[in-house]
């Protein structure tokens, strides 16, 4: 369990990895991104993707999923605030296996809530070539230790 | 169908809406972000949430899908590169009905290909209070008129 206290600038942390399958993409794409190139591959082949690519709401998803698995445990959970930057360098493709490697950026008291803090994580998913696929800045709440 | 050409700062729109159960947030969660204020009410009783709510990645899963579903139609589809803002004011909680209403911010031409533009489009997501529950900034590849 993680305090405010115990996260400073420059702490690294890696995940586990996580294997995305076509059967997946397609399965989350049908649910809540139903366009060609999330859906299929003979369509997604003449978009601007040129072949199936995981919605970039998936590839988010996936590093939550990773996050929360890692030993990145701040003490009330990961809760995010917001972000100053999200994007999708490069898509998804299936059967790709990506990580997440965590870098703290800022840590600072709370100006309203003595008993919180904020942390500014960056978060990088990679893909097994190494190729970032996904690059997050969040503001994290955490508890202060009291 | 709708091109660069088509689009202009200030244009406005507005998606149907999806209604979020308690089942669909627990399911979610257990897929992607299984922390306990995001799958069970009791749990989440005594955390930051105060009840159950729904993960950020759900809340910004079904914005994509209410946006998909819109009348907001890029001819190439809708291909965020990134964000320039992504935040969740106030927690989804089981039977909350969100729509979404977007606005046109930006459109330029692209500097690399002239086959493309750009444009910034900041979506609000809504409840039924007609509370802010997710707001984004990003950015979004359209094809322009041959």
């Amino acid at each position: 369990m993680q305090y405010l206290e115990d996260f400073s600038p420059g702490m690294t942390f890696r995940s586990g990895t996580a294997r995305i399958g076509a059967d997946e993409i397609r399965r989350f794409a049908a649910e809540f991104d139903p366009q060609p190139f999330h859906l299929d591959d003979e369509a997604a082949r003449a978009t601007m993707f040129q072949g199936l690519a995981a919605s970039g709401w998936h590839t988010a998803a996936v590093t939550m999923k990773l996050l929360v698995g890692s030993d990145f445990k701040p003490a009330a959970g990961i809760i995010g605030v917001g972000f100053d930057e999200l994007r999708w360098p490069k898509p998804v493709r299936p059967g790709d296996e990506l990580h997440v490697e965590g870098e703290i950026l800022e840590t600072r008291a709370s100006r309203s809530n003595p008993r919180q803090g904020l942390i500014k994580l960056k978060t990088s998913t990679i893909n097994q070539h190494g190729d970032a696929v996904q690059i997050s800045v969040g503001n994290l709440v955490v508890p202060r230790r009291q």
